[in-house]
């Protein structure tokens, strides 16, 4: 049996799981990818050393990143997912039969190899006709496409490589890249855990959009555990479901879409700066 | 530095932290105790090697533990707090004005020695002249006592010498000891690490109350995090905020107690065992 440290740089707490076998091993352009077994979450994704996924629970996040904005937006037909290698996000934007076109950018062509090979769970909607898989940089292909209802950042952790996702330029890029009734969401971590993130995310985020809002959802295998997912968009309010739809979910349902967003309580105020914790 | 891996012998992810000092290590008749001084968390409070709080984030716990009950009952005047020798549960029943005798059962003295010693903020309470002290198993307690109107158990984990206030047995002396308005609130682990025990403990309580119902916050510092608190009454339902009062807290609020209920999606499911996961 091997203990898995995860390398979680910024986190107070430090978790590791027993790994039954290592599936996977290896070095990209990019980062280190490491794919384990556990007997409790089977398969896990661990990227630079962090848990990108586990099977057990992969979609509490991949359900509440993608369904919050499928749901409230009226019409979303050309979705962008950037990031998610491993394809559990596009798997949850194609429930919506009314999407026509699924952009999928991910900078990591190793990662969604990966995915194809040890979670085809996450990776099955790849092949799907309505997906355009681009192998680049997320940041570069917004500037450069218009008419998005949707974008869906799933990028790994705000420090590293990624944090070019997380700038006012790429908020910027991604207005300009969406139609006048465009909505964006990406995880902004844990207010648990990096509070201070979330903040910088929301107010980055109001300095662009005229609708930011803020939601959370447990989950247990991302240290902090009360993860959040920032919003920003032009005028749709994310908090009124506009489209009802037949869709299957294992989480995601119209009571959390509504029991999800932060109160006007606790967690308020601190991103409001009204208290300090 | 040293790191303290925490023991929690049933969760699938070990948690670790960085402990700053180790401030007292001491062993009683019933358990080993240890302080530790951690950079974010503050002081964090150890039994048999499972966290039992942090300064840093008791008050999720302690607030959310005692605050529903005590704001869906009516009139809450004779309470008893099982367990919690460091004396937050108490502090926050006393906040309530109404109340008029408290009787704080802790079975090892020394917790509350060394809460007075190293956790003031928490232990504040227990001189209130409405607070009676019981050094005393809280199953022998609760069939010596009567006419009580709440009764709040805030116990180490399940498993361990704790077991005995999660018994039928010791339920069923809880209902006895209360008058025909009575509540018993209960941690009862957390729904992603410890689903089968909540279920268990839901079934249990079932047996015993008319009104059974269950309620969950998000603590970061516990194994699971998404943790679970569970009711069992006789007419109230604790949904219903039957008292206003004006009390001052960190976390719960009107907002919060409604939210904190589980919804009919995906958790009732699984406490009801309509699905699995």
């Amino acid at each position: 049996m091997i203990k898995f440290f995860e390398k979680e740089p910024y986190s107070p707490v430090e978790y590791s799981y027993e790994a039954e076998r290592i599936l996977y091993k290896g070095k990209t352009k990019y980062q280190d990818i490491m794919v384990i077994e556990n007997n409790t979450f089977g398969k896990i994704l661990i990227l630079d050393g962090i848990v990108q996924l586990t099977e057990k629970d992969e979609f509490f996040y991949h359900e509440m990143l993608t369904h919050i904005v499928m749901h409230s937006h009226h019409a979303p037909k050309r979705v962008a997912v950037i990031g998610g290698g491993d394809g559990g996000t596009v798997r949850e934007v194609l429930k919506h039969q009314g999407v026509e076109k699924l952009y999928f950018v991910e900078i990591d062509e190793e990662v969604i190899k990966i995915a194809r090979e040890f979670f085809p769970s996450l990776s099955s909607g790849l092949d799907d006709p309505r997906v355009q898989i681009k192998v680049m940089d997320g940041a570069e292909f917004i500037k450069r496409t218009d008419d998005l209802d949707i974008i869906i950042v799933d990028s790994t952790d705000i420090i590293g490589f990624a944090r070019t996702l997380f700038t006012i330029d790429f908020f910027q890029s991604a207005k300009k890249s969406m139609n006048n009734r465009g909505m964006l969401v990406t995880h902004t971590e844990s207010l648990h855990f990096h509070k201070e993130i979330v903040i910088e995310m929301q107010e980055m985020l109001k300095k662009v959009f005229p609708v930011v809002d803020l939601y959370t959802t447990p989950i247990a295998t991302y240290p902090g555990n009360w993860w959040t997912f920032s919003i920003g968009g032009t005028d749709i309010d994310p908090r009124t479901i506009n489209r009802h739809c037949e869709i299957k979910t294992r989480y995601y349902d119209s009571e959390i879409h509504l029991q999800s967003f932060l109160t006007k309580g606790f967690y308020r105020k601190l991103i409001n700066r009204e208290l300090d914790w």
